[in-house]
């Protein structure tokens, strides 16, 4: 587990909960979109996206997200979300989940999300900040030297 | 059932999810306090609540709340939920809910929840406010003609 | 609106939850999961899952899903979720979904889900059975007279 | 809050999500009973519920809850949720809650619940089962040597 979240710079715990499952048993399938989002917050809480909001009217909202779901997810469990940055395009970007089953120590779900930036004075998509582009190369960096 | 729901002035239908039930195959006991919170919002509203909160800072907050699980919930089915103010007291007042099943056509669960005016300002709790006792007073006359 | 979901054989009406809104004041994202799970169970109950799972031991089970989210949803609202069948594989089949706003009069947001045919014997993947296919459709039949 | 925690045999540690919080910026107040249910549920383990279900039909099914609120929580933070029996009676027992907020050091809420004891085949209310009792008083001797 510990080298196939080596690629994510960005990693929350997170305990299952045994009323996150559901009538079949498993985890619900909308959960693993609550643990992702958890990861993501994290993620732009090292962006300082709210500092970038005090500053600049322009911040990220969610436009799309996926999930692939690998193995059915149970109570007791712990899991291990990983997010990383994959792609910066000029008004958004692309966010890769990975979220790890302790228990049963392999990759129970994968996952993908696009970041549009929106100007909120505008109410308009807006092109990626030029200082949030800097501080995600600096935190996609943090994991290997290299800027996404 | 609609002789069980006479009593409360506003009454909310909500269709059971499926995914809303847990491992035991039964809504989740959570739950119950999501189809409260749902009813308890609409009487907000009939309350004028935003609009108070407008022109007064002192608003209520829920201070305290109980459930008593009567029948267990399972999708599919469709339930009633009633909400009255039961009391009105100087810095709060108490509200009660019940949770009618349509498809058992029996009553499911009875919460009850105290809501305590607090001022916004101050930071403090305080007295409830003459237009908002006006306001559940006359609500709560809808029904049958006396206050409560 | 009507419009847009004549070409979904099941639809279904979900009321909006003020607790379902997160901290942005908007439906948090996690929910549209919920809404469209809502509507694949109840395409499941047409397609008679648990019959045919009565009789064969081969059921659809959620293999990936994705939401792109067009407006924001706030409480109050109500939506009208529409699902249907664009492919059927293999193995698999593809439901596409739409989330419509009655308030906002607009789509506010679209899915797509892909259920993969499991041998709950063998633990494995198997081909779609006939009679589901058949079933299939018929439901989607009903809306325009043609096969999917 | 160690001091605080101390009479409760069962702990459980639980991160609050971003995702928990609704429209006023607070944990739902949903998600207190969520995260009751989660240190109910490991309770329960210790006791060997599953395991006591599988000699005897007789099992603790939740007859009502309440919370008290005392201070709402916020993302980020992290609460410690003590559980314990404080009441054995004939057909019941009776947890008590308490949810401690480690960023603002304190306790944020309280919670009672009620615990019926059902007999599955009969569907009816049943004595406390006497092995259930024993292993109530081993757990809760645990904290401090004297029996509930």
């Amino acid at each position: 587990m510990k080298r196939d979240l080596a690629d994510y710079p960005v990693v929350v715990e997170i305990p299952v909960a045994w009323g996150e499952m559901d009538a079949f048993g498993h985890l619900n399938h909308a959960v693993y979109f609550r643990y992702m989002e958890t990861a993501r917050i994290l993620y732009f809480e090292k962006l300082g996206i709210p500092e970038f909001l005090g500053r600049d009217p322009v911040g990220p909202i969610l436009g799309a997200i996926s999930c692939r779901y690998r193995a059915p997810l149970t109570y007791p469990d712990k899991v291990s979300v990983g997010v990383k940055v994959t792609r910066v395009e000029k008004d958004r970007f692309v966010m890769a989940y990975v979220i790890f089953s302790h228990r049963l120590d392999k990759l129970a779900a994968e996952g993908e999300g696009i970041l549009v930036c929106f100007d909120y004075r505008q109410n308009l998509k807006a092109p990626v900040p030029e200082k949030l582009k800097g501080r995600i190369a600096e935190i996609e960096n943090l994991k290997e030297g290299r800027c996404c």
